[in-house]
């Protein structure tokens, strides 16, 4: 897509050559074929680094701008960003595309669909009611269990098993804000891996990522309700007990262990081989790996435990 | 449904005029041909200013009907309205309507449903596996991804995204209880009604009202795992993170935003432009708009903060 | 299957008589064409009693085996009981059974599936997009909503409701881990049980037992989102409020009422009667019948409510 036809989308000047771009992404992430967005002096740095070409700023970061940059002005670059993520956001279906290619020894059950464009690998079950969308990929030996639902461009590994009712690749929840308080979507264009070896239980719900991947990564195993954000990234051999969630781009070393109805803020960074006991509500990044915490806000298992007595002599 | 075979079904006499009721509602809101219902004394003044004439009452509250009603007479009125509920009760599915019609330019899957007296709007998109109940209508441009479920009856407004095994309208958790100690049924023989621009994310359940809707108003947005109880209604703009729930009955004003994992006791009114930090647990009305609160009990969210604060010194 | 056969798979030898055995259970309800096992010296004792005559054992426990036991040692047997319980999982759909039988009166919609094996009574409704496994039963006058997933050899009563996106015997969260940290599947080879007028609300998950059921006793009431783990057993006449969940092996005596948001960790014995109000986090064992209790940890309601006015002072 050209950025003149962006910006005359977001009925916005343009600055600089007019370039042809095939997706977006995040500024420390962008090269040269994505447009990206700064929004404030905070990102005056990074934006001067960037590999990426084509830019939504705001005018404070004009003088910030790489050489050569093709560049929109906007007053609200979240705003603009959340309507140029719909220019760039694929149909929930592309009929246009092949026919999906269905390894050997693979059950597809009748009442499946697998879109077009879809490639399942050898000795995969996908049972009845179980949805694999376009351009999405299935590794082998997998089986998907009824009612799952897997969206568009999604991959799952080899040796998974995805139970009934989960739902892999819904859009995250992303939205920029009106002045007069509307919520605009901003389009969820990314997609989820599944890496190998990942067990997913009942009813679980990975969103996808806005831009790139939300990622489980082999070995990990998901109980049943979990809610896994957009852009996260779950380390390996990871344990999620039921009712647990993960707020968006948080990463987790591998090795973690999540207990029942734990959950986790957006934006940290959690140590691998970290436990978290039931309940647990995590709000800051954990950079030593090998703990074990509890509590809201949270602390170490052996702190709350000690806090827990001395709460309840308050009532003696 | 003449009131003389309600009671009959119920095994009461009744007394007055033999009435055609076409349906039941709440004492407050019930009109000339509802049959509606009162349990004890405290309803006393509101039975009397009612517009219906058709009434479940208990012995003591005979004399405080309006003239010319007629009613039954119940020694456990909560067991009887339950045991009416079901005489009203619509089948799961109506197969006597006739065809569902589908707007211009939508696409309904060959393997999703719509039933027969659903009205789809244009430019939908009804993806496999989704489901669309007797006399449900669908807006414009709305989309509803594979295996979501809504019942029938509920109306879905235009430009709404409904993700991927989301149930719509299926039954409130309504009981009256035997002296034996069964639970039952309260059929909910309300709707649930999505205005235009919602979002609602995968594996939500917003479930429909006993008698009239449970509500979503426009351009609210849902994550992933939101429990909507029977008879809410949330006020436009709105937001939900993941793993939250309302009880039944519970109203927010417009423009509030429930983070991750908070919860709402059923009856409560909750003033516009309220904010809850994740985990909230709301139990009671908020007067006052815009403000932010956070913990279990609620409190301000400067309190909690500096409550937490001293609870961690006991530690020390 | 042999037992030679096992201990082949498993790669160890096995020492004794070569028993056909056609299942796994756990020591103290295992028969005697039942392979079980023992992990530890705590177990020394139940095994000595057990009826079972195929054992995979630790080293330490050979001398504790009945007399003219079949064995085979393990170094680790967790996870030699893990691998084991591969051997006898069922697949996932059982394509050579005869075809279901469907008893009269009863609608199965023509986007539902009804596997080979599975048997449904009278007056049954299954509804576009439900699915119902191989050898499952559903008892009559049972209302199946669209898109529930019913897993093989589960068993539903009469007069049960199950609304959308419910799933029904998922495989519990078992596993045995390596050394070096990799997760291994136990199979669960059991299944789940809902006896007769039971509700269950949308989207819930009540997993099948590793061995033997996991059951929800008759007239019990689930509201939405309800997490029920492997080998719970819910008693008659019970109340679950939305987003509760239990944990595995966890036994509610009959009449309990849980409150939204609570959670129950797994192996505990809870007696009849008991309420829990919102959120309670339920940690150990309750005796006594008729109790109230709230808050995590757990204590009695009173003790809770007088405790909350405790910690609101340290904020004065």
């Amino acid at each position: 897509m050209l950025l003149s036809h962006i910006a005359s989308a977001l009925n916005l000047p343009f600055a600089g050559e007019d370039i042809e771009l095939l997706s977006m992404n995040e500024l420390s992430l962008a090269s040269s074929d994505q447009l990206t967005f700064a929004v404030n002096k905070k990102y005056a740095a990074e934006l001067s680094n960037s590999h990426a070409k084509a830019f939504i700023i705001s005018p404070e970061l004009i003088e910030s701008l790489p050489k050569n940059s093709s560049y929109i002005v906007s007053d609200n670059v979240s705003l603009s960003m959340a309507y140029a993520t719909k220019l760039f956001a694929p149909k929930p279906i592309d009929f246009h595309l092949s026919h999906a290619i269905i390894g050997e020894g693979s059950y597809v059950d009748a009442k499946a669909t697998v879109e077009n464009g879809a490639i399942v690998g050898e000795n995969v079950t996908i049972m009845a009611g179980a949805y694999v969308g376009s351009s999405a990929r299935i590794g082998d030996n997998t089986i998907i269990y009824p009612n799952v639902t897997i969206y568009r461009d999604c991959v799952i590994g080899n040796n998974c098993i995805i139970h009934a009712g989960s739902v892999i690749g819904a859009d995250g929840f992303g939205f920029a804000h009106t002045k007069d308080g509307r919520h605009i979507k901003i389009y969820q264009n990314g997609n989820t891996v599944i890496e190998d070896d990942v067990e997913i239980g009942a009813n679980c719900a990975i969103d996808r990522a806005v831009f790139n991947s939300t990622i489980i990564r082999r070995g990990t195993k998901l109980d049943n309700f979990i809610h896994i954000a957009h852009n996260c990234e779950i380390g390996e051999h990871s344990l999620f007990v039921a009712q647990s969630g993960v707020g968006g781009s948080t990463k987790l070393g591998h090795h973690c262990v999540v207990s029942g109805q734990s959950a986790f803020s957006d934006h940290l960074d959690i140590a691998p081989l970290s436990t978290f006991t039931a309940r647990s509500g995590v709000t800051k990044s954990i950079k030593e790996s090998g703990g074990t915490y509890s509590g809201y806000p949270l602390m170490e298992h052996r702190e709350w435990r000690r806090l827990q007595s001395k709460i309840a002599k308050l009532n003696s």
